[in-house]
């Protein structure tokens, strides 16, 4: 970021800051209070998953609210760049015994007049039966569940997968304290991490949820989109869900500025 | 803090923030790249430096602007409790050849109709002569130029101490990284800090700057006040200052909610 850019956003910050000390009426103590438990977030690490949970849905919604195409959803702190490129047909890398329903999971990917999208990069990443993310839970395979895809003719991938369980965000820390302060639960619906990258057109970074999912109204992380909710159809030993993602073209976002 | 009380701060602070992100246009790279930071400053534990140097003056003047008595000032991060109680004519706990220049400096405690304060409890904490702290510098005994004082029968202390250096926040971390994006120097101008205590009146928690010292005016933690500023005399082999603390009853900040 430039320097006049910190600067500005600093400035609106402090302001910002300003106000609600002032329409709160903060006291010296509480804001005391506040830092112990502030500096014990910071040193546990976990600024990413506090930030992702609480602010990250209102910057998406600051900068997309009204714009055409598929709705981005949280990033969230579990992505890790570098995943393995995989073969079609694709399956997600899985443990010989990866618990869970199987899902074979269909994205068609077009631009926002439905034209389909060739050869666009697709990048997955998701949590296991269990909730858990591999390089963020003891004992899962590095990669497991992360994989690059590319889009075929028709604009469209199907990958073979689990279906994830409802992800409850880490509550032994001080995210889980605070939940608890204000009287919150800590999960997140099941969901899909995706990013889509074609050239020309904006990144998207989103997530497909699963309708029917009992978190789907009170995500921890108000990150579900009604746009981005798939009704997953049930066959004897598989289980089918797909979606469109609809990319808007580079620049639509720059523009609205 | 109550649920209520943490609910509605929190309410307040993500309606700041999303006037925030909409006013200045926050775009998901400028959110993802000040995650990055924000985590590095959580990590290395700078988060109480951080929020002292550049938000607690904000917390001490929404609560004080207008009221009787000698202002507040921050804290901030260096406090240590369990002080050791001192014996008069008290000298600050030091170094045999503790660096510096000799000041006896005297507090008068009053109550604001100028009525002396008997048996006030007086803390007292300050920098060296090179501008470090003991518990938090290498190499500095323990409690070294900290320590607790009453106040006599005239309301009065006088302490035997060294005067300290502008104090220059730490700029090898994320909170000096930080200082660099905003064009800002890290310096704090040398200041005694104080926190004075007398049943049936708000406890006082305030800092004592020196007249002509060069960063008053730009003061990175923008903790000066006019009426903290004292005049030192100096004499062939110490110098002298003084200030008057005037405590306000208990209670009055409580009734300007």
């Amino acid at each position: 970021m430039a320097n006049e850019r910190v600067i500005s956003i600093f400035q609106g910050l402090l302001e910002k800051t300003k106000e609600l000390i002032e329409e709160k009426q903060i006291t010296h103590e509480e804001y005391r209070e506040f830092c112990l438990w502030f500096d014990e977030l910071g040193r546990t690490g976990e600024i990413p998953l506090f930030m992702d949970v609480f602010f990250e849905t209102h910057v998406l919604r600051g900068m997309y609210s009204g714009l055409p195409g598929t709705e981005p959803s949280l990033l969230g702190p579990y992505y890790i760049p570098n995943e393995p490129g995989l073969q079609a047909p694709y399956t997600l890398p899985q443990r010989q015994d990866e618990k869970g329903e199987v899902l074979f999971f269909t994205g068609n990917v077009k631009d926002i007049d439905g034209n389909p999208l060739q050869k666009a990069d697709v990048y997955m990443w998701q949590a296991d039966a269990d909730g858990e993310y591999s390089h963020f839970a003891d004992g899962i395979p590095e990669y497991n569940l992360r994989g690059k895809m590319k889009t075929d003719e028709d604009g469209r991938f199907t990958v073979k997968t689990v279906i994830p369980a409802p992800y409850q965000i880490p509550t032994g820390g001080p995210t889980g304290k605070f939940l608890t302060y204000i009287d919150s639960h800590p999960y997140r619906p099941a969901h899909l991490h995706f990013i889509i990258d074609v050239p020309g057109h904006d990144k998207l970074i989103t997530q497909v949820f699963f309708e029917g999912d009992p978190w789907l109204e009170t995500d921890v992380a108000d990150g579900v989109r009604d746009s981005l909710i798939t009704k997953l159809e049930k066959f004897d030993d598989h289980t089918k869900g797909s979606i469109t993602f609809e990319l808007r073209p580079a620049r639509v976002a720059a523009a609205k500025k």
